[in-house]
C-alpha cells in the first residue's frame, strides 16, 4: 500500500460534486434490501440525492425490480429469512446484468450466523463493502482486495487494493441517528451507478455524506434537528461546499 | 364526460374545510395495510389530520381491527404475502359492514405478480383508487367507472363516471419524500369516513393535501425539512389556507 | 396505598438527572422488540438519550443480542408471529442473566387474541409495564403487584405495591405522533439498565419524556417538528429544565 492518499482533495471534491449532478440528471434506480429500521431514511436519502428508491423483498416482484435496477444494496441489519431469500433471488440477475451492488454487514460481529451469511455474500462479488471498525475486522479474508473496503466512523478510510483514501470531515451527532451508515452505503451505490471506478463513487459518496453531516450539525440544536437538516443539506450540495468543507488525509 | 369541472373552488374549498374539521371532531379509526416504509408517515399524518390510526396485518387480529374501523386503505408497496393474508381477511368483514375502502396500486406497472393482485382486488369493490400517472393506466378497464379514480402528480386528475375536477396545487420537493402518495390515498381513507360522496371526499382530501404542501414548502429548505413542516400544516390546514390558495381546473 | 405520592419532586428531578446521566456515559445496549412502525423512533430516542438500540427479531440472532443486552422491550403493537418467536427465545436468557424488561401492551384491549399473549407474558415476569388508560385496566389481575404498574396519559400513575406517584408534565401535542408511548417504554428500559429499583427507574423516564414533550412542543410549530425538537430536547435534559418545570402530585 502507498504511504499517501490516492489522489488530494481537489480531486475528490470533483468526482462528488460530478457525481451529485449525475445522479441528479440520470434519477438512477437504486434497489435497496434493508433493515425495518433504515428504510425510510434510506429511500428519503436517495430521494434527496435525486435517485429513485425501490426496497420490495417478495418473492415474484424482487426479480422484476433486480433487471430494471441501475445498483443495489444489501444490509444485513436486522437480517430474516425473506430478505435473504430476496438476496438470493436478486444477486444472480445483478451478475448477469453486470450492475453493481454494495454490502453493509451491520453488526456482524454480534452473531455468528449473520457473520457466516456475510461471508457466503463475499464470495458473490459486491463492488464495494461499507462497515464500521467493529464490523469490518469480522470478516477477515473473505474482504478480498478486488472488493472496495470502506471503514466508516470519526474518520472514513477508503481501501482498494493498493489505493486508498481517508476523509476526515463527519460530525458526532451522526452517530446519534438511526441508520447513518446504511444511507451512507445506499448513497455509494446510486454513485456506482454514474460513476464507473468503485473506489472514487465511494470516496466521493462518503466524502458527500460527511460534508452534509457538518452543514446539518452546524444547523441543528440535537440529533432530532439533524435528520431533516442533513437530507436538506444533501439535496443542495455543490462543489463549492465540499470544497470549502474537505479534509483529506 | 362533461367540458367543465364538477363544482368550483369555493366549492372545494368548503368541502375539505368540511371534512378537516369533521375528522378532528370525529377521530375516525382508519386502518391502514401499508408497504412498511410508509406506516411511520402515515400513522403520524392521521394523527396531525385528528384520525386515529391502526397498522396490524397479523392473522387473528385484523379481524378486530377489520370490525371497528371507519375507513380501510390497501397500499401495494413492498406487497408480501402477510399484507395479502390481510386484506383477505379484512375486505369480506368492511363488505358486510358497509365501509368503504381505497386502493393505492403502488409500482403497479413494474411487477406482473402486483398486477394481478391488483386487478383481484379491484373486483372487491375499492370505493378509490388513487396512483400516479404510470400506475393507472396499467389496471386498464378493471378500474371501471363505479370506483373513484385520482391520478397524482404534477396535477391531480379525480374521475368518477362522467364527474371530473383537477386540482393545480402542490409542490415538486412532495415527489422527493418517500410515501408522499401513500399518504394521500390514507386522508382519502379519512374523509371518506365523514363525507359519504366518495367523490367529494377524494378531491377534498387530495386539495388539503395538495395546500398543505405548498404551504410547507414554503417554510421548508429542502425535502428534510419538508417532512415535519407538511404534517404541521395539515395539523392547521383550515379554510382560510384552503381559499387564499385553491387552483382547480 | 399511601395517600401521598412516594417522594416528591425533588427528589424525582434527582433521579432523573442522575439516570440521564448514567445511561449517556454507560451507553447500555437495550434490545427492542417493537412495531415495526415504532423501530425507527425507538432507535433514534435511545441513541439521543446516549443509549445503544438493537432490534433483530430473527430467529439464530435474537439469542446473541439477548445475551449481551442490558434491557429489553417487548412491544404488542402490531404483532405478529415472528415477534412472539423472538420474544420467546430471548426472555428465558434475559432471566437467567437477571437483566430487567418492560412489557408495553398496545390496543391490548382491542384484540382477543393479543390480550392472552399479554397475559402469558406477564406470567414471564416484566419488571415494569407501561401502557395507556384503555391498556391496562384490561390486563386484569395478571397485572400482579410485583410488577410497577405506569399508566400514561393526561398524567402519569406509576404505581408499585404499596408506592405511587402521579406525574402532571407532558403536551397534548404528545398524542399527535406515533409511537409516542412506546418511545417511553424504551426510556424505561434505559433507566433500568442504571437504576436497580424499577418503580425510581420508571417515574424518572417518564418525567423525563414529559418534560422533553413540554420544552419540544413550546418549539413545535405542530406535530411534525414537535418530533424532531423531542428528540433534541432529550438529548441535552438536564437538572435544570426538570427543576424548572417538574410537576408531581
Amino acid at each position: 500500500m502507498s504511504e499517501k492518499p490516492h489522489h488530494h482533495a481537489p480531486f475528490w471534491v470533483d468526482a462528488a460534486g460530478r457525481c451529485l449532478e449525475e445522479v441528479r440528471g440520470v434519477r438512477p434506480q437504486v434497489h435497496v434490501l434493508t433493515s425495518p429500521v433504515a428504510q425510510v431514511y434510506t429511500a428519503n436519502l436517495l430521494l434527496a440525492a435525486g435517485a429513485e428508491p425501490s426496497l420490495s423483498q417478495a418473492p415474484g416482484e424482487i426479480e422484476a425490480f433486480a433487471e430494471r435496477t441501475h445498483g443495489l444494496v444489501v444490509n444485513l441489519g436486522m437480517l430474516d429469512a425473506a430478505r435473504r431469500e430476496a438476496a438470493g433471488r436478486a444477486l444472480p440477475i445483478l451478475r448477469r446484468r453486470g450492475v453493481p451492488w454494495v454490502l453493509d454487514p451491520v453488526k456482524v460481529e454480534r452473531s455468528a450466523e449473520r457473520l457466516a451469511y456475510a461471508r457466503q455474500l463475499l464470495a458473490e462479488g459486491p463492488r464495494v463493502v461499507r462497515g464500521n471498525a467493529a464490523e469490518m475486522p469480522a470478516l477477515g479474508d473473505d474482504l478480498h482486495a478486488e472488493i472496495v473496503h470502506a471503514t466508516t466512523g470519526g474518520r472514513d478510510r477508503i481501501v482498494h487494493g493498493k489505493r486508498w483514501v481517508e476523509i476526515l470531515n463527519g460530525d458526532p451527532l451522526m452517530t446519534r441517528v438511526t441508520a447513518t451508515g446504511c444511507a451512507a452505503t445506499t448513497l455509494i451505490a446510486a454513485f456506482l451507478a454514474v460513476e464507473a471506478d468503485p473506489f472514487f463513487a465511494t470516496g466521493a459518496a462518503l466524502l458527500a455524506i460527511a460534508v452534509a453531516g457538518e452543514l446539518a450539525a452546524a444547523e441543528a440544536m440535537g440529533p432530532g434537528s439533524f435528520q431533516p437538516a442533513f437530507l436538506d443539506a444533501l439535496h443542495r450540495l455543490d462543489r463549492d461546499a465540499l470544497h470549502a468543507r474537505v479534509r483529506i488525509a
